[in-house]
């Protein structure tokens, strides 16, 4: 029977988006002759009816499909729809497009968007979950996380040369407002002296105290400091927290002004603050071939009418669980007990006050 | 108690080496105020007694620790020694040079010599897999071949914009004499239109129609072919196989001229041999990883005094496994039934006749 | 007055081509508001007489134009066509196809072409200089270089690592068959220990006593050795070249084999054919510049009615030389007296016998 | 006759300054048997009287010379020395340690810090220009500018996609107090619709009439803005500068507080400063070749007894001008009607309203 699948991808971009529109469409294509429709600017989208024609071959350039190589999303993505005002109109939407199926990839915050509506609106949903933060829960591997700790680790190398050549503490700010796997990931693998994550609250006395350490007994001149931007320092130091000069201020000047207090200007602290950089690039191989087994399994979900589900990484092995299951649970944190945080602190890197 | 920890790498060198190296010096010095000496040349270090000593600050340079991102290994390697001529000799090195114990990075022939001088001398023995094929038995990530995949990957996409530029068939011959793996995974994520390994048999006719139909139902006037060095063709086509001008040839080349045969001439192909640059390369964030956490339970191990185990990564956790399990099975190979090979053939890569 | 200007690539392909066509069209079309149509397959596309049609946004993906980054050339290209024996269809192609003006980018082999053709045809010509060799006379830059030598670099990067790690001596075998400049350039900036090119002879008498100085003198255990494809010995070691075992034999494989010889087996060498990969890549910033400008100044001559030149950059300047000056001229070669040459054998790399 | 030649860096470090070091260290060594000492910290290590032992096997890691591929330097860098409340015993240092030469590697603020001390001092002072910003006078390329270019444009890749999957525009804030070289060509190569330099005034009213003209005429949705730190607008929106919400707001965030309010909010941009990673990196194959010459030349400049001289890139070749004609002169600035402005304009970037 043939099925008209609709596809669109919802929240901050990443890389291997497009390899997941390219997977789909190609099995959907030539394994079961289907069609595959794309919503631009998801849930905008679906408000305004639109889609873009996808096929095998839609964004030729002498027959190299350029959606392998692609950050970002060729979909286009909002990062919040207004979708409770227009909640009507959305749902009459996967009708009036004539969909028998819709593949969403998303965060977990767009997930449970599209999840709402589809339940209210009957529609038959499979969600696909990309994030740099790899907070998804039940799932090891989201989307974009791999490509984005590379990007970090080489961002850290680029950076450890310039402070090791001007003997400076250079604080480099990194995604993550709960969720501190890519500061951990990336600052185990890029080789920093602290790492410091919403997790594990950390004190400021105590990361000076590992500073001048690493000074006096280690003879190291510099110092790499990983910070997600929703590392919170423990609460005695929440009145210092104050005295960041402007509340625009991140979480990286934060902790640069403090080490100016403590070290009595003695340490030179630089602040670099990735942003953006960390979403974009040329997707990594294992984010390519997560994204294209994703992309292929969510079509076979079609094709065995199993929907409500979100596709998983469990154990090695692609499963899938149901959607509602996923967006009950709380986020995906760094449990404190990991082997990845007792391997940093083997290393001697400084990862809060807690052992 | 004080311990003198002896390592050493050995076989084929890969990225990630210096970072177990340099994982187990820290964690042994830091937690356990251990030493831990680098036999150099692995089992030619043994016959001669020598040692490199390491400390967390061995190769200083102001402050940067290079074995992060330096490929190959610092400790150097040998890929055969003759070490039955002279097991004596080495069986009595181990006590000579004072160890306490051996941690011993190595593929899957590598550890398996080093484990018969381990039973026969009493060595107190922790293995650690390392090969960019990937098939050491009993875990899921040996350390490299991620690296490898991305180096892979990085050539494909080279040699997909010459070749789609000449409308020519391009053949990349990767490493693997035996599995698939590397081909797999990195023809999948370069986008390959043809993947041919070792444990899949493919014939020269069902190559050719494949590459018929892409010209002539798809339009697509170019082709990647990613072949693993040890991917032979089904017994029809062995006489054929012979053919081939050279006793050298290898796989890429062979291919080539059956493809120049069954075309008429008509297709233009070239064979690129990517060789060496597939060992080569920084090291990417998920080798780090595997490899300090590797390097670290090392250690660990050693002070739980559980010996004869080799660590393994499965399901998302470092376990260890008696060495002799995994050197007794076979090495891992493909699976003609896995979701990888599903995958490439919903995307319409040819891996072979049979589905 | 409105113009029709045609635009082609001929002769192998290399990272830059398409920064010309993006430029060209842009200029066209904003400043001048001309039509730009590519001719597909150089003269095999003039004698078939196509177009394809060429826009500031011709192959749009979300309005991201990736003509910049993308290695090979969207029009296609053809090493050498059988132009001679269709010399005639050809040169009326030029008035059929309704054309003003021809901007042809290639290599001296290709423009020589091309500019017999336009002279015969009383073609408007403006040719662009590109080839990864850098061997087109007149000027200092040709597009291509630039990402070449950056790959090979890297590619060599990648090959000390390992050729360290097991003590060999490692030949890389790069493009020239008869200019040695990206051996050269490769090889200093990659830290070669021997960089063979076909403008300086070498024997293998005094290539080994190098090998022999570098292990006893130096310490040093592993070599890199960058040869150009068309490097010979000197005419004392031709009949030793007889002696290498195939004729398909490369330039690596002879050197090895020499080598081997004169080391009586105790070097162990391995061999790395580039091969295609040196053609692709995404530009680098130097070739997009380079080929950015070149594209808009080629519009600009239009504009001026200069034909018959090609662009050259000469001492920090885009200037234009009458392409039959450059046709006549030899190819550039390295100068033996330059210095590069004399800075690679102030490194105490070996660069042949004489000094 | 025997030589004792001082070697420092000065000022921001930057990619390639290792690679001076390397060749005058090897050329010092192997052509002349001289010796080379290193001075850590610039006047830093002037005034302490220290040195570090350099030679050509210096950072030896298995005979893999890592001075070629690393970022910053191995002998640190101040950026501004206390030098005039010192002067008098940085003065008597040169005569301490014995010197007879002294090579210096920095930009034109330290190359002038380090002449007037020469001249004081009667020191035999060869100068090598190294600067990101590729201001130095009377030299084409400065080590470092190559390097940091593609370091931009890497990054412009990576925010384009992203920008393009949110219709967004990102402004990328680049170096470059008083010269916009790095934003001009990086802006080029990178695809920039506006690229703002200190050297050509801009109106925010010309700005969003671009941004504009690019939704509406070219129907493109995104728009990449790359802005040198040093850019200034006209004066009459100097008043509107002040209403820049913090004093440490940079010029990234001003013109994004401009876009918006031109717009009625109605472009979404977000602000990405680049920072110190466009420091970092391995060197580029340009970068290498470049820092080896002029680190070789200087070498045979002390042996000619050419003294008080700075190296150059003119024309292809290398020279050396008398460093105080470099230094009197105003540094290189980008020339409103250079072609590279031209080129920007033919492309369609906006450069600000004077043409």
């Amino acid at each position: 029977m043939h099925k008209r699948i609709g596809i669109l991808t919802s929240g901050g971009d990443c890389p291997g988006l497009n390899c997941v529109i390219r997977a789909a469409v190609s099995h959907a294509n030539l394994t079961y002759n289907w069609e595959v429709v794309g919503i631009p600017y998801a849930t905008q989208g679906l408000l305004e009816r639109q889609t873009v024609p996808l096929s095998m071959h839609g964004w030729d350039l002498r027959g190299i499909d350029p959606l392998l190589n692609m950050g970002g999303t060729v979909l286009g993505s909002v990062n919040k729809g207004d979708t409770l005002a227009h909640a009507d109109d959305i749902l009459a939407s996967y009708e009036a497009l004539g969909l028998d199926a819709l593949i969403a990839v998303g965060g977990d915050g767009s997930l449970k968007i599209i999840h709402q509506l589809a339940t209210l609106g009957n529609w038959k949903l499979v969600g696909i979950p990309k994030t740099i933060d790899n907070d998804v829960a039940f799932t090891e591997r989201s989307i974009g996380f791999d490509t984005a700790i590379n990007t970090i680790v080489d961002a850290i190398n680029r950076l450890t040369f310039t402070a090791a050549s001007h003997d400076r503490v250079m604080i480099v700010e990194v995604m993550g407002r709960t969720a501190g796997h890519l500061a951990l990931h990336s600052g185990i693998a890029g080789g920093a002296d602290v790492i410091l994550i919403p997790e594990l609250p950390y004190t400021i006395k105590g990361l000076c105290e590992h500073l001048s350490q690493l000074r006096e007994r280690w003879r190291r001149k510099f110092a790499i400091i990983v910070v997600a931007e929703g590392a919170s320092p423990c609460s005695e130091d929440v009145d210092n927290a104050a005295s960041c000069s402007t509340a625009k201020c991140g979480r990286g000047q934060y902790i640069a002004e403090q080490i100016a207090n403590c070290s009595n200007n003695q340490l030179d602290t630089r602040v670099s603050v990735l942003g953006h950089i960390q979403r974009g690039g040329i997707p990594s191989a294992l984010d390519r071939l997560t994204a294209t087994v994703f992309g292929k399994t969510a079509v076979d979900l079609i094709a065995q009418e199993k929907y409500d589900q979100m596709l998983s990484w469990q154990n090695g092995q692609v499963v899938h669980v149901p959607i509602h299951n996923v967006l009950d649970q709380s986020p995906s944190l760094v449990d404190p007990h990991s082997y990845l945080i007792a391997t940093a602190q083997s290393l001697g890197i400084y990862v809060g006050d807690r052992k």
